[in-house]
């Protein structure tokens, strides 16, 4: 019973992949296995949703799931066991913790300068990081609609 | 001579191009004249420096300045004056500010929702936002060694 809760939580964690998004679906299941080692919620011996379980749920192409699961490989993240399935590898969860954290610094500190750049004040960025803070919605998905609300927002008068 | 001190100052915006970034310096100088027109350094009628001034001060190929300049005329935001140069276009300037704070909110909120997703504190979120607004490192260079370092931050213990 253990088995197939496990397997139905791995699946959530996948479920949050969003095919309208202009990242890459491939890119978006990357980066959700990267992020789920790096927080804890997969851990080394963890198995993988099947690349067809996972293509059905998402109605995407099989190759697509492949080639995620193939570059996680290539990463060293996850290993094949042939016959058997995909599970994540030993000893990576502090090395795949800093490097999602070091990339999420640089694009922290690019979103922020570029805000600057815009014109933006600091009290507006930090109510738009904040109200990110709040959101559930995932990172490939559309922000909520009080986010995107703050685009229209006329320029503050000096 | 003010002319002269304008066409610097035109300079100045493009002189924070990072040739060593992963984005790619055509995108670069689009995304900074975005940036310049939407906060107003950048207004109706100032001519952007000439292909041949930029790429030998940023010291790139001619044809990447000529790429730039040609997406910006494509997306409506310059026009050319044949043989005299390219200048930013009329009543454009709240249309640039809207998309600009547009995509700056949607990438906000991918990067909190992934920093969400790899398991970092609200705590660590803010303070990192935080230290990239006190930063003067432009967009596409490498944030400070003060922002890196937080990325070997342990996990905390609850």
């Amino acid at each position: 019973m253990k088995k197939v809760a496990k397997g139905k939580q791995q699946m959530e964690i996948l479920s949050t992949i969003d095919i309208r998004s202009s990242v890459a679906v491939y890119v978006q299941i990357e980066n959700h296995v990267q992020f789920a080692i790096a927080s804890g919620r997969l851990k080394a011996g963890d198995q993988l949703p099947s690349v067809r379980e996972l293509s059905e749920r998402l109605d995407i192409n099989p190759n697509t799931v492949a080639k995620s699961y193939r570059d996680l490989e290539v990463m060293g993240l996850v290993y094949t066991r042939r016959g058997m399935g995909v599970y994540i590898n030993k000893g990576i969860e502090s090395k795949c913790r800093e490097e999602c954290r070091r990339r999420i610094i640089i694009r922290m500190h690019e979103v922020v300068a570029e805000a600057k750049a815009s014109g933006m004040t600091s009290k507006e960025i930090v109510e738009i990081a904040e109200k990110s803070l709040h959101s559930d919605t995932g990172p490939y998905s559309s922000p909520p609609a009080s986010l995107t609300a703050l685009a229209r927002k006329k320029r503050a008068v000096k």
